[in-house]
C-alpha cells in the first residue's frame, strides 16, 4: 500500500485526529478525523472514518491515558463531528488495499480495542461510548470496546453492522463476538440486527441489549457527565499520585538493523528471518517503587521497545516470515527486576507496567509469524524474558558450552547456558486464553505443570529444561549451528499461509475467551471472506461499494 | 465437480471399500479403498486414500454398529492393505475439487469422526485405532477421533500430519486440535511433528502422545485383541438385545420436490431457497420400548430423513442458500414421543435414538444456509421439533390465525399457532459448546432462561413466545407473507459468503468445545488457506504436488 515505513511512535502534539480534555478524573477522547489526513493518499476520511494512521493516535491515546495520568479513572469516548460519531473503518482505503494490509490492520485494531477493556478490567479505567450520533461498523465495534454505551435518541442516530448487506464482509474489529458474548445480544436479534444496514437506535437499541441507554439530546450533556462520574467512582486508582511520562522512544535504523536502548533487530532478508536480541537490566531494580517512575525503568522500557518493533515488522516487513529471538544479560538481574515488581504489584505504576508487558506478550501470541527462541550461554531467559521462549513455536537451549568462542563477540568463560522460571510466569503474564504461557504448554497434563512449577528459582540447563518440557530441543556444540539453520530455511521454505493457520492453532490450546474468539474465530472467517471474489473480486461488494453498481455474487454456499 | 446428485443412502452389500467383521462384543471395521471405486472420474484411490464416497461408507457402518448391534462393545478400524494404514484424503481429487466440494468434504468427514467420538462417549462403543503401517494425513486424523491409538512398531510405519510441507494446506479432519486438546501434545513438539512430513514413529510417537502404544509386529494381533478385549470390558452395552435394522430410507424425487415419509422439501431455485416440511407423529407412542425397537419408529424415522435431507442438500444444491423450516402436526404426540424417549433413556436404543436426533441437529447447526423456522396454525413445533426453530437464524410465529384459510391446503378452524418447550428441550439435544441451543439463546441471561424454561409444557401463543424471546418475530396475517417474502429475499440478495461467516459466529455464543473448535477455528483457517494462491493457484503447492515441481510462494505472511 505504501512504499514508507509505517511508524508507530506518535505523541499528542502530533495527533491529527483525536483531542484529549482533562476534568479531574475524567478524560474525554474527541474523535475528530481529518479528512484530508489519511496515512497513505487516495482516500478521504469522511464521516469519521477511519484508517491505521487514527488508529495509531488512538493506541498512543489509550496507552499514555494509563502510564500519564494515574488519576483518569474514567474515559469518555465521542465525537467531535456533528451527527456522526464514527463511520468505521474507511471503505475506500480497504478497497484499495492488499489482502495483508487489511488483515494486519484489522489485528491492530483489534488490539488496541482490547487494550480498552483491559484498562477498564485490569487499570480502573472505564471507558465509556457516548455516541452522539450514528455509529456504524467500525464506529460501533469500538463502542462495544467500551464498558458503557450511551446513545443519543434523537430519531435518526443508530448504531449498526452493516458489513454484510452493504460490503459483503463481516465487522472486523470483534464486533460479532462483542454482540453475543459480551452484550448477551440474543442470536437471532443479532441476526437481524447485522443484516440490516440503517441499524437500530433508540429504545429498541436499548430492549436489544445494543446500548446501555437512549439519552435524549437536551439531557445528553449532563447525562454523560452523571455516568462518566459513576464510573469514575468505581475505581481504585490514587488520587494524587503523578504520571510517568513516556518520553520518545530512542529508535535507529542502520540499514538492515533496527536499534533501541535494549532490544535490537537485525533483518535477513536472505534468510526471510529477523534476528531480534534483547538486553537483560544492567543493574539491581531500584530501591523503592517511587524510584522506578520513569521511563528509563527497565521493564518498561524494554516493553515499549518490544511493543514497538513487533508492531514496526508486522506491517512494514511481511516476508520476514520467522522471528528469532535471544536474550544477553544476567538471569538474575531479570528475576529481580520481576520481584520488586511483583511485590509492587499494589502500586498503580507497577500494576500498568506488568499489564503492559502482558499485552505486549500477547501481541507476540497472536503475531503471524513463525517464532524461534535461541537459548545460549550468555543470555538471561529467566523470568518476563523466558516468557519469550515459551511464546516462541520451537526453542533450541545448547547443551554445555561452546567449544570455541570468539572473545570479541562472546565470553569465553560463560557457563553453560541456564533458563529460569520465576514467579512471574505462574499468574499474572496470562495469555488471550486466560491462562499463562506455561499452563497453556502443559495443558492436559497437570503432572509436567507441577514438575516444572516446582523448580522455579532454579537456574536449568539444557537437559534438565528439556526433560522437564521447557524447551523443545537441546542439541551441542557440534550440531548446534547446523540444527538452528536448518530450523530457520526449513521455516522458509513452507507456504507462508499453512504456516500462520497452524500456528494460530497451536498456540492456543485449551479454554477460549472473547479475544481468543475474536482472533481465532471471527478474524479466520473474516480472512476468508476477504480473499474471496464476492467481496475482493472486479466485480464483489466490496469494490463495487459507492459506485452505484451492485455486486455481482457467485450464489454458491460454501 | 459432478453432475451426477450424490447420495448418501448405502447398505453394507454395497460397500467398495470397508469389510466389517464381528466377534462377540469386537467389531473390526478393515478400511481396503478400492483404488478404482471413486465417487467421480478423475482419481485413483491409491494407498486407501479416500474421497466423499469412502466416507459415506463409514458413516453408514458408525451408524449401524449403533443401531442394529447393541452388542458390540468395542470398534477397531485398522487396514487391509500390507504397510499402509491410511494416506489420508485423496490428493488429486482434493486438487481438482472446487473450493465449496472440499469444504463440503472436509465438514462431513469432520462429523464423522465426531460421531466415532460420540459412540465412544455416549454408547459404549469405544473405538480403538489399529494402525498397522503408516498413518498420514487424514489415515492419522481418523486415527485420532479414536480413544486408543496402537501403532506397529517395525521402524518405517510412522504417523504424520504432512499437509502443510507437502501440500501447504493443514490438516482438514481435526488433526490439529486433537493433537493439542485431545492428546496434549506439547505445543511445540507438535509444531515440529506437523513439519516432518515423513512423520513419527516408534517409541518417540508415544513418548510425545501422538499415540498411545508402538507394538512391535510379531505381537500385534494379540495385543490387539487384547486392547479391544479391554476396551469393550468398559462398556455398559447390553449382551443379549436384538439389533435394530436400518432398513433402506423411503426417498423419491419428482422434479424439484423430495419426498420421505415425514419429510418433505421443495426446491425454489428461482428464490434460492428450499421449503423444508416436517411431518409429527401420526399416532400415540408405542406401549413399550421393545415395541419400539424398529425402523419405523417416528422419532427414529424423521431423524434419519433430516439427515439424509440435510447431506442432499448441502451436497447437490449449494445454491439453495435458505431453508424454511416448517411442521405439521400435533405437538401434544410430539411432546409424547419426547417423554417416552425420556422415559426410556436408559434402554440402549432409547439412547442410541436421543444421540442421533442431537448429532443431526449438531449437522444443522454447522450448516451454511441460512435457517428460517415458519410457525402457522397446524403447525408443532413442540419439544423435539421445537429444536428446529431454536437452531434456526430466525424464527415467525403468526400472531392470532389466518382470516381466510384454502379448505384444501389448510384446516380453517386450526387454532393460533403454537410452541411447546419439553424436558427435550433442557438437557439431551446438546450443540456443539456442550449447551442446549436454549442455553446458548440464553447465554449471558439467566433470568431470560429461567422464565423460558419455567413455562415448559404450555403452548405458547406467538406474543407470548416473542415475550419470552424464543421466537423472532410475531407478526400477524396482515403482514404475515410479505415479512416472510421479505426475509427470505433478502438473504438471497447477501453476499453467500458472508452469510456463512456471520451464521457460523452467531449460532456458537458461549462456551467452546474441541468440535467448536475444530468447525468454527480449524475450519476457517483451513478455508481461507484452500483460496490461498499459495495452496490452491496454479502454482500453488495443492496443484504442484506429484508433478515434481516445487510450489512458488508469495512470502508475505498475512
Amino acid at each position: 500500500m505504501t512504499d514508507e515505513r509505517v511508524e508507530f511512535r506518535v505523541s499528542p502534539d502530533r495527533y491529527k485526529h483525536w483531542r484529549v480534555s482533562y476534568d479531574g478524573p475524567v478524560a474525554t477522547l474527541v474523535m475528530d478525523v481529518d479528512e484530508h489526513g489519511g496515512l497513505v493518499p487516495g482516500y478521504e476520511l469522511k464521516l469519521n472514518s477511519y484508517d491505521l494512521g487514527v488508529d495509531i493516535e488512538l493506541y498512543d491515546a489509550v496507552q499514555r491515558l494509563r502510564f500519564e495520568h494515574p488519576e483518569v479513572r474514567a474515559v469518555v469516548i465521542t465525537s467531535g463531528k456533528p451527527k456522526i460519531f464514527c463511520a468505521g473503518a474507511n471503505i475506500r482505503m480497504l478497497a484499495g488495499s492488499a489482502h495483508g494490509w487489511k488483515v494486519n490492520f484489522c489485528k491492530f485494531t483489534n488490539e488496541t480495542r482490547n487494550g480498552i477493556e483491559d484498562a477498564t478490567a485490569s487499570s480502573g479505567q472505564t471507558y465509556l461510548a457516548a455516541v452522539n450520533g450514528t455509529a456504524s461498523g467500525g464506529g460501533y465495534e469500538l463502542a462495544l470496546a467500551c464498558e458503557h454505551i450511551m446513545l443519543v435518541d434523537d430519531r435518526s442516530s443508530a448504531v449498526s453492522l452493516p458489513e454484510l448487506p452493504l460490503l459483503g464482509v463481516l465487522p472486523g474489529t470483534g464486533g460479532l463476538t462483542r454482540v453475543s458474548d459480551k452484550r448477551h445480544v440474543r442470536r437471532d436479534l443479532a441476526d437481524y440486527f447485522s443484516t440490516k444496514a440503517e441499524g437500530i437506535g433508540g429504545k429498541k437499541a436499548v430492549q436489544w441489549r445494543l446500548v446501555d441507554e437512549a439519552v435524549p439530546r437536551p439531557r445528553w450533556d449532563e447525562t454523560v457527565a452523571e455516568r462518566a462520574a459513576e464510573l469514575a467512582g468505581r475505581s481504585g486508582r490514587p488520587a494524587s499520585a503523578e504520571g510517568v511520562m513516556l518520553t520518545e522512544l530512542g529508535k535507529t535504523r542502520d540499514g538492515d538493523i533496527i536499534r533501541y536502548a535494549h532490544v535490537e533487530a537485525r533483518l535477513d532478508r536472505d534468510a526471510g528471518s529477523v534476528d531480534i536480541s534483547v538486553k537483560g537490566p544492567q543493574n539491581d531494580p531500584p530501591a523503592s517503587i517511587d524510584e522506578a517512575r520513569n521511563s528509563g525503568f527497565w521493564p518498561l522500557a524494554v516493553t515499549r521497545e518490544l511493543d514497538d518493533l513487533i508492531l514496526d515488522l508486522r506491517t512494514n516487513e511481511p516476508e520476514l516470515g520467522t522471528w528469532v529471538f535471544r536474550t544477553a544479560g544476567d538471569p538474575a538481574l531479570v528475576l529481580a527486576h520481576d520481584e520488586f515488581l511483583l511485590a509492587s504489584a499494589a502500586d498503580w505504576f507497577a500494576n500498568e507496567v506488568l499489564h503492559y508487558l502482558k499485552r505486549t506478550l500477547r501481541r507476540l501470541d497472536v503475531t503471524s509469524r513463525s517464532l524461534i527462541a535461541v537459548i545460549e550461554p550468555g543470555s538471561c531467559f529467566a523470568g518476563s524474558l523466558l516468557e519469550l521462549a515459551l511464546a516462541a513455536d520451537r526453542s533450541f537451549q545448547l547443551a554445555g558450552v561452546f567449544e570455541a568462542v570468539d572473545p570479541s563477540t562472546g565470553d569465553p568463560d560463560a557457563g553453560p547456558a541456564t533458563i529460569t522460571l520465576g514467579d512471574i510466569n505462574l499468574g499474572p503474564l496470562t495469555m488471550s486464553n486466560g491462562l499463562t504461557r506455561l499452563q497453556t504448554r502443559f495443558w492436559g497434563d497437570e503432572a509436567g505443570y507441577e514438575a516444572a512449577a516446582k523448580r522455579r528459582g532454579t537456574p536449568l540447563e539444557a537437559e534438565d529444561a528439556a526433560e522437564l518440557g521447557l524447551i523443545t530441543f537441546a542439541p551441542d556444540d557440534i550440531d548446534w549451528d547446523e540444527e538452528i539453520r536448518i530450523a530457520t530455511e526449513e521455516r522458509a521454505s513452507f507456504s507462508p499461509d499453512a504456516l500462520t493457520g497452524l500456528e494460530a492453532n497451536y498456540r492456543f490450546a485449551g479454554p477460549e475467551t472473547m479475544e481468543t474468539k475474536i482472533f481465532g474465530r471471527l478474524s479466520a472467517w473474516q480472512n476468508w471472506i476477504f480473499n474471496r471474489p464476492n467481496a475482493a473480486g472486479p466485480d464483489g461488494a466490496l469494490r463495487r461499494f459507492g459506485t452505484g453498481q451492485r455486486a455481482v455474487f457467485d450464489r454458491k454456499r460454501v
